[in-house]
C-alpha cells in the first residue's frame, strides 16, 4: 500500500484483531487479510447469507439484503461480504460465521505477500551515475569573421570540445542540413543535443541543434512491451521526475494470448509486418496520451512538449515481443533448438519502425539472453538491483513461461521453465484471469470444510485466477483434504464428490456464482498446477544444482511480473512452488522489466552494465540437462518428494495428521 | 597519346623535323607539334590558302581546294589546314608559307606539354594498401543444435570473429531483418559484407549477408562531380579493374556557370533541393549506363551486376558541389567570411541523397579545407601521390578559381585565388570554351607577324579558349608585340590597330571565320589575363612566403584538371602563371579529384590517410594576407616585375631586343 494514502482500521472479535485497509476494502478482503476465517462460497455475490457480522462500532458502507431483517440491520447485523470499509470500525464474527466451536473467529494463516522493493532513482544520483543517455548542452558560440573563418560543424565541435569536454561527432547528413539556419537563428546561441556514449572513452554524437537555449527540457521514454500489457512512462531526463505513465492491453492479444501463436500468425505473408505495427500504434497512442498529460503538468514553463524534443527511448520486452516490434522474423523461436535472430539489437532511429518521434530520437531495445529469457528479464536484473547486488539471489518471474536467475554482482545463471498457462487461468477448468469475480482469496474453516472464497472486486464468482489457484491448492493440502500426491483423500463432505475429471471440491455453488455451473477445482485442475509448480522448482533446483550451490545458499528471493504482486508466499511455499526460505527475504519488484527500461533513460551507466550482464550470464537449456528431469519428477508433488526440503510445511502436516 | 595506339611519322623539310602523330591529326596541328610555322590564318577553314605545302612522299586525306589548281594537286600541293595524316608521309613546307627568307620553315617553340603521371593501381597492392572499404567473407556456418544454439546474428559474428579474425558489429535494423531468411536459403552458406573500418582498432561493420557465396563480386563506384562535368567510374574492388566509366555535363549548369550563381539559386525555396537531385539524377544515369557497359564483359561470369552489389561510393567535388549535393547549405560560402557548413562529411547510406543502389551501401564525400579548397583538391593530392612524396610540391588546379597546395608528406598549405574566369574564356572580348573552332595554339612568323592559328577540330575559328589565350599572350609578348605590361608596342603592321578596348592584333579575319567578326585580342583581354594569372602567381609567392619558401625550393610541379592537360608550360612560364623551373620538374595528374575518388574505393588505407592530409593541411586565407597585394600587384605584368625570377624569358627578351 502507498504510504501517504487515507487508512482505517478494521478490529474484529473477539479475536481482537486489527487490521488496517484502504477506503472501500470489502469487510472479507479486510477479515482474510487479519487471518481470519469467515464462511462466505458465495464470494460477495450476497446470495449464501452466511458472512454475516456485527458492527459494533463505526459504520460500513452496504452490507444490508433481504437475508437481514430490519431489526437486525439496526442491532449492527450486516453480510461482510457486501460491506465496505469507510471509516476506523469494530467488526465482531459470530460464531454461527465462523462456526467454529468458542466463537473466537477461526484464525487462518494470515496471507504474506513480498515486500515491494522500489528502486529510488535518487540512489543514482547518490552514485554519480546520473547520466542519461541525451544530454543538452547550450553553448554560445564565437561570430565567424576573417580571421576565424571555421566551419559552421567544426566551429561547434571545437567549442563543445574544448569549452565543454564534450568529444563529438557528426554521423548522419539530418544534422548537417540543419546546422547553419539553427547557428544562426539566434546569434550563434544554440542548444546541442547529444548522445552520450555508451563506453567511457567513446565519442558523443551529436543529434540536433536548436536555436537559442533549451538545456532544461531534455525527455526520454521508457517502454515495457509485455506479451499481455504496454506499459510506457515519460520522464524529465533532467529531473528525473515521471511526466506520466500509461499502460494498455497489447492489441496483439487479439491474434493469440501467447507468443507462440503471435510467432506463427507473424509467419503469414505481412504477418510480421502487422504485428509490429500493432505495437507501434499503441506505443504512439501512449506517447500522445502521456504527452498530453504532462502538458496538464505546471513545472514545465507551460509549454507542452513536443515529440521532437523526445531523443532517446528505451524498450524492455521478451525475445519475441521485441522479435516482432522489430520485425525480425520469429519463425525459428518456436522450433527446437529455438533460436532467435539476435539476442542484441542495435540503437536504432525510431523511424525505423514507425514510431512517431524527432527523426534523431534513438531506440534502445534491451538485449536478449537466449529465446526464452529475454529482455524483460535482463531489464528485470537491471531494475530489481540484482545485478549489483552481493546477495546470492534468486529472481524469478512467473507467467506462462517462467523465468530463473540465479546469481549476484559477480555472476548470473538463468533458464526458462516452460510452465505452462495454469497461473494465468489456463488449462484449469474454471480457471480465468484475475478479471472481477475471480476467485483470488480462500479460506477453509478446518472443522466444516466450509470455504471462504474471496473474488476480484467483491463480486459473484465465476472462476478461479492464478493466485486463487495457488491458495485453494495449499489450503486444501493443508487441511488434508489433498494428499502429497495431489489427490483427494477419502472424506465423506457435501462439497467433496467424483466428478468427470476425478474427485473436486465445490468452491461455490451454482446460485451462489454469476455463471451456470458449480466452481469446483478437480484432480487434473491440480495436477496440471503441480506439473507448472513442479517445473519452476525443478529449473531453480537445476540452476542451483548446475552451479554447485543449494536453496540453504540463496540470501534473497526477487519476485517480478504481475504475478509477483499477488502471489501468497506461504501458499507458494506450502505447495513447492518457491523454496521454503525465511519469507523476510522475499522481494516483490513490481514490473521490473518497466523499471530497467526507464533506468536506461537516467543513466548511462546502466546501459553499460547491461552488456557486462549479458556477457556475465550463463544460459541453461532445461530440457538438454538430463538432471531437470529428475528434478522436474520429484517436484510434482506436494510440496516435494523430499519433505526435508520443506521442513516447515511437513511439521504443520503432521500437526494437522495428528490431529 | 596513348601506348599501342597506331602513329604515323610526319617529316617536314626543309627544316629535315620528324614527327609522330596519330592517325587522323591535321597537318597544321602536326606542323605546331614540330616546332614549325606555317601561315594559317583560317586556322584550317581552308579560306585564307596561305597554308600551302608540297607532299614529297605518301599522300594525306584531303587537303585540296579551290585555290589549288588541278596541276598543282597532282604536284602534290596541298592545303595543311584541311590535309590530315593517314600514313606515313614527307612534307614540304615552301618559302611562301613560312614567309621566311632562307626556306627552312620558320621554327617556334615546340609546345610543351607535362608528363602525364598515372597513378599505377598496382601499387597499392605493391604497398599492401590494397583494401577495399567493403570485404566481403564466404562463411560457412555450423549450424545450430541443441548444445550449439547461438542467435543468428552472435553465431554469424563468433564464426567472423573466430575463424576470419573480423570483430563485426551490426548497427542497424535492415541487417537483422534479413539474416535469418539469408542463413538458412543455402544451408548456413552465407556472404558477409563488411565495412572495414578506417581506424585499425574499429569494428567491421556487417552491411549485408547475402545466401550463398558472393566472395568475387564486390563493386565499388567514384565520382568526381566538378561544377561542369561529372565522371564516374564503376570498380571491382576484388581486381582493381574498372569495368566502365562514363561522364556527362553537370546539370546545374543551366542555372549558373559558376558555382556562385548556382548557390544563389539554391538560396531559393526548393533550388537547395532541386540543385542536388540535378545531380543525383545524372549520377543514377551514369551508374545506369555504367552497368549497361560492365555488363557486357565477359569477365564476371555473366551475370550483369545489380545495384544492390555496390556497397561503396566515394564522391570528391569542391565544396559548393559536395554541400549542393549533400544539401547543406551553400549561402554562407559565398559571403566574406566564407562559411561552409562543414569540411568533413559523414559516411552516409546513399538512400540519404536518393542514390539508387542497396540501402546498405556507404557513401563517403571527401573532406574540404574551406569553403574554396574542396574535396576535389584533397582528392587531387590524393591522387596525385604529392602526400606521399618527399619532393617539396606545388600542385595546383586552374579553373574559374584556382587552387595552390605546397608541401609533401610532412607538411601542407594552401590557398585559393580567385583567377577569375579567364581562362575558361569569360571576361575575354572573343573568349570562349574548348569546342571546335576555339583557337587553342598559335604562333606568328617572326619576320611577318602573319599568325599560324591552329583551332579545335580544325574548324573555321569562333573565338580563343583558355589554352590558346596563354600561347597567344606568351606569343606576342615573345616576338615583342606586347610589352611588359601588356600593351602593344608602336608597330605598323595591318593586324594590329586601335579597336573599341584599346590596341588589338587581329588573329583571323572576319571573311576566315565561322563567325561574323574579325577575332582579336586586344588590351583589355591581355589585362585581364594578366590579373587572372597575376592572382595565381601572387597566390603562389604568398604561400610560399608564408611557409619561409622560395621558388628554387620546389622540387615538383603537380598540374591538375583539365586545364592543365592542355597548358603550354613554356609559355605558362614565359607570361609568369607558372614559376620559371625545369619543364621536367612538372607533372600532368590528369583528374587527380577522380583518381583520388577511386583510390579510396581500393585502399581503407588512403581513406585514413586522408583524415591525416586534413589534419596536416594549412589554410590561407589570401584576402587577409597583406603581402598578398604586393605580390599581386608584381604580379600582374608579363611575366612579372621581378625579371630575376625568370632568367630565361628575360634572356630570351634581351634577344629580340637586340634585333
Amino acid at each position: 500500500m502507498d504510504a501517504g494514502q487515507r487508512e482505517y482500521t478494521v478490529t474484529f472479535f473477539p479475536a481482537d484483531k486489527k487490521i488496517k485497509v484502504a477506503p472501500g476494502t470489502g469487510l472479507l478482503e479486510a477479515a482474510i487479510k487479519a487471518g481470519l476465517h469467515v464462511n462466505a462460497s458465495c464470494g460477495g455475490a450476497g446470495v449464501c447469507g452466511k458472512c454475516r457480522i456485527i458492527v459494533e462500532e463505526g459504520t460500513v458502507r452496504g452490507g444490508g439484503s433481504e437475508k437481514i431483517t430490519q431489526e437486525e440491520y439496526e442491532s449492527g447485523h450486516r453480510q461482510a461480504c457486501i460491506s465496505q470499509v469507510c471509516e476506523d470500525v469494530t467488526v465482531r464474527i459470530p460464531e454461527e460465521s465462523s462456526r467454529r466451536k468458542g466463537g473466537l473467529g477461526t484464525e487462518i494463516p494470515v496471507r504474506n505477500r513480498a515486500r515491494k522493493h522500489v528502486f529510488d532513482r535518487g540512489e543514482l544520483k547518490k552514485e554519480g551515475v546520473w547520466l542519461p543517455p541525451v544530454e543538452k548542452i547550450c553553448i554560445q558560440l564565437p561570430r565567424p569573421d576573417k580571421q576565424d573563418n571555421l566551419a559552421d560543424a567544426g566551429r561547434l565541435l571545437h567549442e563543445l570540445s574544448t569549452r565543454h569536454k564534450r568529444s563529438c561527432e557528426i554521423d548522419s547528413l539530418a544534422v548537417l542540413q540543419k546546422i547553419s539556419k539553427a547557428l544562426r537563428q539566434e546569434d550563434f546561441s544554440v542548444t546541442a543535443t547529444l548522445e552520450v556514449p555508451v563506453s567511457e572513452d567513446g565519442k558523443h554524437r551529436l543529434l540536433d541543434v536548436q536555436p537559442g537555449h533549451w538545456c532544461h527540457r531534455n525527455f526520454g521514454l521508457a517502454f515495457d512491451i509485455g506479451t499481455t500489457t504496454i506499459y510506457g512512462v515519460l520522464i524529465d531526463l533532467e529531473s528525473g521526475e515521471f511526466l506520466a505513465e500509461d499502460s494498455c492491453y497489447n492489441p496483439q492479444m487479439s491474434y493469440g494470448e501467447d507468443v507462440i501463436s503471435r510467432i506463427i500468425y507473424a509467419e503469414k505473408p505481412e504477418g510480421l509486418a502487422m504485428m509490429s505495427n500493432l505495437v507501434v500504434k499503441s506505443m504512439n497512442r501512449l506517447i500522445n496520451e502521456m504527452l498530453k498529460k504532462a502538458a496538464s503538468l505546471t513545472g514545465l514553463s507551460n509549454t507542452p512538449i513536443a515529440r521532437e524534443e523526445i531523443h532517446s527511448i528505451a524498450i524492455a520486452g521478451n525475445t519475441t515481443m521485441t522479435h516482432l516490434l522489430l520485425r525480425l522474423e520469429p519463425n525459428n523461436i518456436r522450433r527446437s533448438p529455438y533460436i532467435p535472430v539476435s539476442t542484441f539489437f542495435p540503437a536504432f532511429p525510431v523511424g525505423d519502425i514507425g514510431l512517431d518521434l524527432s527523426k534523431n530520437c534513438v531506440a534502445l531495445a534491451y538485449p536478449s539472453i537466449s529465446s526464452y529469457v529475454g529482455g524483460d528479464i535482463v531489464a528485470g536484473i537491471m531494475g530489481s538491483g540484482m545485478y549489483r547486488s552481493e546477495l546470492l539471489t534468486l529472481f524469478i518471474d512467473v507467467g506462462t513461461n517462467a523465468e530463473i536467475v540465479i546469481g549476484n554482482r559477480d555472476w548470473l545463471a538463468c533458464a526458462a521453465c516452460s510452465a505452462g498457462p495454469a497461473f494465468e487461468g489456463g488449462g484449469i477448468t474454471h480457471g480465468i484471469r484475475a478479471v472481477e469475480g475471480a476467485i483470488s482469496d480462500f479460506s477453509i474453516n478446518p472443522d466444516t470444510l466450509e470455504p471462504m472464497n474471496v473474488t476480484e472486486g467483491g463480486k459473484a464468482p465465476i472462476g478461479i485466477c492464478g493466485s486463487g489457484l495457488l491458495i485453494i491448492v495449499a489450503t486444501l493440502f493443508e487441511h488434508g483434504v489433498l494428499n502429497q500426491s495431489g489427490e483427494f483423500n477419502p472424506i465423506e463432505h457435501p462439497r467433496i464428490r467424483e466428478g468427470r475429471s476425478g474427485w473436486e471440491y465445490v468452491l461455490a455453488w451454482r446460485d451462489e456464482c454469476a455463471v451456470e455451473h458449480d466452481i469446483v477445482i478437480n484432480e487434473v485442475d491440480i495436477e496440471n498446477f503441480m506439473r507448472a509448480k513442479g517445473a519452476i522448482f525443478a529449473g531453480i533446483m537445476t540452476v542451483l544444482e548446475q552451479v554447485g550451490l543449494q536453496i540453504s545458499d540463496l540470501e534473497q528471493i526477487i519476485l517480478a511480473g504481475g504475478f509477483g504482486s499477488y502471489i501468497d508466499i506461504d501458499s507458494a511455499m506450502t505447495v513447492g512452488l518457491l523454496p521454503e526460505v525465511d519469507p523476510e527475504m522475499i522481494l516483490y519488484v513490481g514490473n521490473g522489466s518497466l523499471t530497467g527500461a526507464w533506468m536506461c533513460e537516467l543513466s548511462n551507466a546502466i546501459r553499460r552494465d547491461v552488456i557486462d550482464v549479458v556477457r556475465k550470464m550463463t544460459s541453461f537449456e532445461l530440457s538438454e540437462i538430463p538432471e531437470f528431469k529428475d528434478q522436474y519428477m520429484a517436484s510434482i508433488f506436494l510440496p516435494h518428494t523430499d519433505f526435508t526440503l520443506f521442513p516447515a510445511v511437513a511439521k504443520r502436516r503432521e500437526i494437522i495428521e495428528r490431529e
